[in-house]
């Protein structure tokens, strides 16, 4: 973002360079969903090349690829289906929906901005209300007032719906472009639903992230790094949220790319091995104190970040640093890179701790990747439900011996006695379970489960007291009476030789198209007295295209040299594009630097006498000459990192052209 | 496919090893849903990688990622909301669902093996009906009704529901496990439905293919393309089907990656400027006349096979010849791939040609790769429907003039003459039109619109007999008057300078779960003699983990050097494995053999002192020894396909050791 950034210029090149575009556009378009075009796409495809050897291939990841279809039962376990949603109003003239939080925060934001404009004797754009509706104008606001808007913008996530809703009505917001009143807000659902088979009984959604695919392996995975802890899962793919009203681009979309790590490990030793190579690196912290007490950000090491308690341990550390490094490594600025702290009221239901890597663009601090400890959260409660184990057992180096009561049924004796109620019965009994909730196995035995010692032993002394036989009430509201023949109170002692836990989970979660337009912003910048060329400086690592080809002029004698050349970078799977279109070099040369294309070998009239090319470095726009073969291999070198462009001038003199 | 392939214990590999496995496993799984674990991942990865580099990179071919959220209007004009169903049918008396042709086929296959099996002495085995649905035990058939069988099963995709009914009714054709009788059939749209957004009223699809989003940004991508002619777009992604009732594992699934191929190409001219480079590869054809006339395969070049005109163009030509070249790269057996061409009874809706890569597994010879002209019909559809052109425009060498015959709308004068019923007016001159199907943007002039001359010179006439005056008959039944100063009729005469056409499209389109399952059949066999030893004997270039590091003991010693061997081979991009597990080495070769891992460098004592391994290849189990750094250049050159294992042997001696 160069410092007079027009978002329209830019807006206005990546349609026209084909980076990416409404989906459907001779349909009109679909709100919130965007095709990337062959630019967008290898970019995108760069990044997560990049992301893949930073991530999966350094640290030997489990990746994984699952599907986004998700029956119901799945997200219902997992808390999406009560609380993946956003609170909705409607106008109650014209229908038009509004996310509430959204709409009150623009509504403020406005009122605050022209009451700015108005104390500097400038006139606010009007709003459009039209007919009874149309609006008065701006009028100032109190100090008073502005305080409590600036207050409430600061705490908007903390207001439910009913909040909003008491917003709304004191602060008289109403619909901004036609002026009409607005509903009360609704709770809105954000995943798409579905019918999975032909029956109509199977309803599923598609995934609104790809976390829960990886926690369902989680034994799979387990059992695929022979067992040893701690490891990570990781995988790059599409989810879906059906936002409510999708602005922004491609910071607020329907469809996205993520790749997310799931790394398991023990909630009793949350170091990490690698922790020593990254402790020294200087990252922007924004902890969740200083949000509160209005203090600004913090700059420290990782290393000490941990050690003062700043983060929470080691292995959070570690994958904020591995972040930071790769959205460096990717070209984003270091300066537009800060780690924010959740604070507690705005943590998703899963997660105890998160630091979110915000990167600034024109929009504002952007969330761009996630580091959340979700703590077990996830294989708990699937585990509840589905009575499928998803813990570690670990061999103890010696084995505690312990005692336990347990309650045996004898079941043959509760049918005849009970009939019909008895799962009543049985339902009583469960519910001295140590966790009521869990599902054993129907193969479990009653001295498998664990019991709550205080209630057995509770009910033990009833049935003494009764001498053998005591009544009990049951959720049926019926009193059955049980008889020690029935059941078996016993204390059984055990030796221990496996330590068994839930792993405890830390989660990097990268929303891929939010960095990807963030790295555009940052890669932008329009050459200095002339407006009209623009440039996207990729680093060469992730440019769409490595290496533009083209003739000084459009002639027949070229095509073979173009050719060989071509076949020559393929071989080194150096991606490039032929432009031997009519235009004149220099509109050519600008044409790619806006597709970011870092380097451009030209042919000229000299190439087809001694077989020399020359070589543009497309920020600088200097050249060199040499040999074709030579000038392959310097692209080589360059695409690879193996070499810079001031390695390239230390041993050329730059070769001077005109770009016309 | 060993001589004794045993298609059960492959899958429990497959599993074993986490190629692939159902998804939600704790929840049950979901019929036509699995998650690729780690092994399964990394293989599809390195198939899509290759994938890109054989023809993506190769032809620099414009790759697009678009969203799989379509909404309605899209899918129906592309017929898929009309025609992309199958017809299911359902067991009266416990609902199950079953495919209708499906069951024809199963049942009818069914009974002509158990009359084999009779025939030869040998006991069928028999079906589970219960109680009064208990089947009857199979009786032999007589040679008519084989013959009768026989044939249906030849021409099933002949049956339409009709027909299909016909079918259950005649061979009383029943559910194959209860033996219930089952309904008609009914049509059952195969698209995943659901909501885009919060009101409701947009309707959408998840996308059956990923062809229509290149169809649509067809404009944009011409112009990426500075306009020129012909080119192709790509791409990867996943696609949805909700099958009637999933079975066969990978080959029939509800969410599946594909990769598809868009080449664009001028009607009038389908040559291909690379056909020479294919022209003489031999392929095994399985042409459509051959099919009905009950004769084999035929084995030819692709040269001769486009001569000969079986293959109808040399760009169909090409794309068969290169999706032969990256099967076979990719571990594909040459002898179980063919290329069948499609009956005109089974095409695709928008096809007019096909040609199918077939590969032959344990399932029998399956569609892997569609190679499909799709002539003009997607982009005249969606221009027809949205009136946004879709087509080349290309600068004539020589104008042509022609004259031609328009009306012109006087519509000032039609509003107050017909007041309400304009629009049954309007819509009499609109099917005046050459195709009144097309929706011309409301700019359009209608001078610029193309009219049908006969109509055009008919109407002329009869307003001239009426002497400028004439009744003419709308849809709604009335007639109306129509007086010579509403409507001019003039002819013009244009000069033509560009040339305006609809390209074709031959679309190669693989699924690439079927790819991937066919590949790991082919790669799968025995060690001769240990029935417990299988390998999956994949080329290096696909192989999921590239290179095992195991050191001959569980000791701490080799831990420093494996990280630095690790190390080595993550800076040479190697995706490796450590195996440091208490196995006896011969097991733990045995166990990476099962995931198709190539190479292993294992540490021995000889190691710790001179700093050498051994490297060990998987099919052969042959080792040779050498220094670390030379073994790891090594891998490097095999996996990259620049030095085969001969010769590796040719320069040095095989290295014995004992593998228990």
């Amino acid at each position: 973002m160069t410092k007079n950034f027009d978002r329209t210029s830019l807006e206005a090149l990546l349609l026209k360079r084909f980076f990416y575009a409404p989906s459907f556009g001779p349909y009109g378009g679909v709100a919130g969903l965007y095709d990337y075009g062959p630019a967008g796409c290898a970019l995108q495809s760069n990044i997560l090349n990049i992301w893949k050897q930073h991530f999966v291939m350094e640290e030997n990841m489990l990746e994984l690829d699952c599907t986004m279809l998700t029956p119901y039962d799945v997200l219902k376990t997992s808390g999406h289906v009560d609380k993946f949603a956003d609170y909705m109003v409607k106008d109650t003239k014209n229908g038009e929906i509004f996310r509430a939080d959204h709409l009150v925060k623009n509504v403020l934001k406005k009122r605050l901005e022209d009451d700015e404009l108005l104390k500097n004797g400038k006139a606010p754009t009007q709003a459009k209300g039209k007919g009874k509706n149309k609006k008065a104008a701006p009028t100032p606001l109190s100090d008073e007032l502005r305080k409590e808007y600036e207050d409430i913008l600061e705490q908007l996530d903390n207001y439910d719906g009913k909040g909003l809703d008491g917003l709304i009505k004191k602060y008289n917001i109403t619909s901004p472009e036609a002026g009409n009143p607005v509903s009360e807000c609704t709770l809105f659902n954000l995943m798409f639903e579905t019918q999975i088979g032909p029956t109509g009984s199977l309803k599923g959604f598609l995934r609104p992230e790809t976390a829960q695919g990886q926690f369902l392996n989680f034994k799979r995975l387990l059992e695929y790094n022979t067992g040893s802890m701690p490891f990570a899962s990781a995988q790059i793919g599409k989810s879906f949220r059906n936002e409510i009203s999708p602005r922004q681009g491609l910071l607020r979309v329907r469809e996205f790319t993520m790749a997310e790590i799931e790394h398991f490990v023990d909630p009793e030793n949350k170091n990490h091995h690698r922790f020593d190579e990254v402790k020294d690196i200087e990252i922007v912290f924004y902890p969740a104190s200083n949000q509160m007490e209005g203090k600004g950000t913090v700059t420290t090491t990782i290393g000490k970040a941990v050690e003062s308690g700043m983060v929470n341990n080691q292995t959070l550390g570690y994958f904020i640093a591995r972040i930071y490094l790769f959205l460096i490594k990717i070209g984003i600025k270091h300066e537009k890179l800060r780690f924010r702290q959740h604070m507690a009221n705005e943590m998703a239901h899963y997660a105890c701790d998160c630091w979110d890597a915000e990167i600034e663009n024109s929009y504002g601090w952007i969330e761009c990747v996630g580091c959340a400890d979700r703590s077990a959260f996830d294989l708990t409660v699937h585990q509840k439900k589905t009575g499928e184990k998803l813990v570690v057992q670990e061999a103890l180096p010696e084995p505690i011996i312990r005692d336990r009561w347990v309650i045996e049924i004898n079941k043959p004796k509760f049918g005849p006695a009970f009939k019909k109620n008895v799962r009543f019965v049985q339902g009583y009994f469960d519910n001295m379970l140590e966790d009521p909730t869990i599902s054993y196995p129907k193969t479990t035995k009653d001295s498998e489960k664990l019991w709550n010692e205080e209630k057995v032993l509770e009910f033990k002394k009833k049935l003494e007291e009764g001498n053998g036989s005591c009544n009990i009430t049951c959720s049926d509201g019926n009193e059955y009476t049980v008889t020690s023949d029935m059941v078996a109170i016993n204390k059984i002692t055990e030796k221990i030789n496996v330590r068994e836990y839930t792993p405890n989970v830390i989660e990097p979660s990268f929303g891929i198209g939010r960095i990807f337009y963030s790295l555009i912003e940052h890669s932008y910048w329009v050459r200095e007295g002339d407006e009209q060329r623009a440039v996207l400086s990729f680093p060469a690592c992730v440019a769409p295209i490595k290496c533009l080809l083209t003739p000084i002029s459009h002639q027949d004698e070229f095509v073979p040299v173009l050719k060989d050349i071509a076949a020559k970078l393929r071989a080194h799977n150096i991606s490039n594009r032929v432009d031997d279109s009519s235009n004149t070099i220099g509109r050519r040369y600008a044409r790619n630097d806006e597709l970011g294309i870092p380097f451009a070998i030209t042919l000229d009239f000299q190439t087809t006498k001694d077989q020399t090319v020359t070589l543009r470095e497309r920020d600088s726009t200097m050249q060199i000459r040499d040999t074709i073969d030579t000038v392959v291999d310097l692209v080589y070198k360059l695409v690879q990192g193996k070499m810079e462009w001031k390695d390239v001038l230390a041993n050329h003199k730059a070769f001077t052209t005109q770009e016309v």
